[in-house]
């Protein structure tokens, strides 16, 4: 195959594993993932060691969108509560979609029940990177113990993401007092 | 099949359900739970509709058991303060065993993605149980808004065992803070 060719059946393998395991689960079948992305599983496993290593590149490609629909911009001047509160308005219009099924790196590692698999080693970095930008909110706005309200933040995101994405709640009225009570209690400017 | 041995197998088949979808997922096989049974195909069939079924009676069958380890006795004369912060403490025991993969009623409906599934029904109703216990006490011990709080209690339960059962994070220091957060917020006794 050409570079070319090589490079397009990668994409498309990224994105049905992307979608097919969000949908399905990660159970989904290397049959399944290459017969929607209609490339032979000679290619695939040309391009990816494994289905595991897919599974894991599929959900790295994803980070950046997913990073940049959450947090608020770079330069973005509004003081740390005010930016952690976007957070979790951001997260909320994602739960209403109605294909919505929790945070895809959360689910991910439920799903995968292994944390050394190669996918909840991704999933589990991006995660922490958003608790990092909690932390770091936290303390510049102030936060009596910001470990700790990142932390909390970062559970209640989870908690809310996951009960969402089993219809468990409505979330209407839910998350914003939580987070609040959560960032009065630490002093939160 | 006598009598005996097909209730003999129905609680095989059940137990095999349980443990298999909780260490595996629910994408599990018939063989292989028919397999850990030590049970045939054609048996369970004549046991179980389905698959599906099998699940849903194997969720409902733990659920005595599940109630029983997270909430206090009826007797017990705590404050309903004292009795909330009882079921998150059982639930960090809970968390701290090796093969705690998180809450079975959270992980079942998060893998199965359809809360018409048979089982997703039993679960969710299972949760709805505990979010009314939370509810009661809240009431019991003058949350100023005894719905609200319940959900967010709930919302820290599924956070909490979600992320417990992935590994990320210890749990240490983490949850009491929370709750008790949450119960000040609401004015609870």
């Amino acid at each position: 195959m050409t570079t070319e060719t090589l490079q397009s059946s990668r994409e498309r393998l990224l994105e049905a594993a992307a979608t097919l395991t969000y949908r399905d689960g990660v159970g989904i079948g290397v049959d399944a993932l290459c017969k929607a992305a209609g490339v032979s599983k000679r290619s695939m496993y040309q391009l990816f060691e494994s289905k595991d290593e897919l599974l894991a590149a599929s959900l790295e490609e994803q980070a950046a969108d997913y990073v940049t629909a959450l947090l608020p911009a770079a330069d973005d001047d509004r003081p740390p509560r005010r930016r952690i509160l976007h957070v979790f308005a951001q997260a909320e219009t994602q739960a209403s979609a109605p294909d919505f099924q929790g945070c895809r790196y959360l689910v991910a590692q439920i799903e995968l029940k292994d944390p050394c698999h190669p996918a909840s080693q991704v999933a589990r970095r991006v995660k922490e990177n958003l608790t990092a930008f909690f932390r770091t909110e936290a303390e510049a706005g102030g936060a009596s113990d910001p470990d700790l309200l990142a932390r909390q933040l970062i559970l209640v995101f989870d908690g809310a993401s996951a009960r969402a994405g089993i219809k468990a709640d409505t979330r209407a009225g839910l998350i914003a007092p939580t987070v609040a009570a959560l960032l009065d209690a630490a002093d939160m400017r």
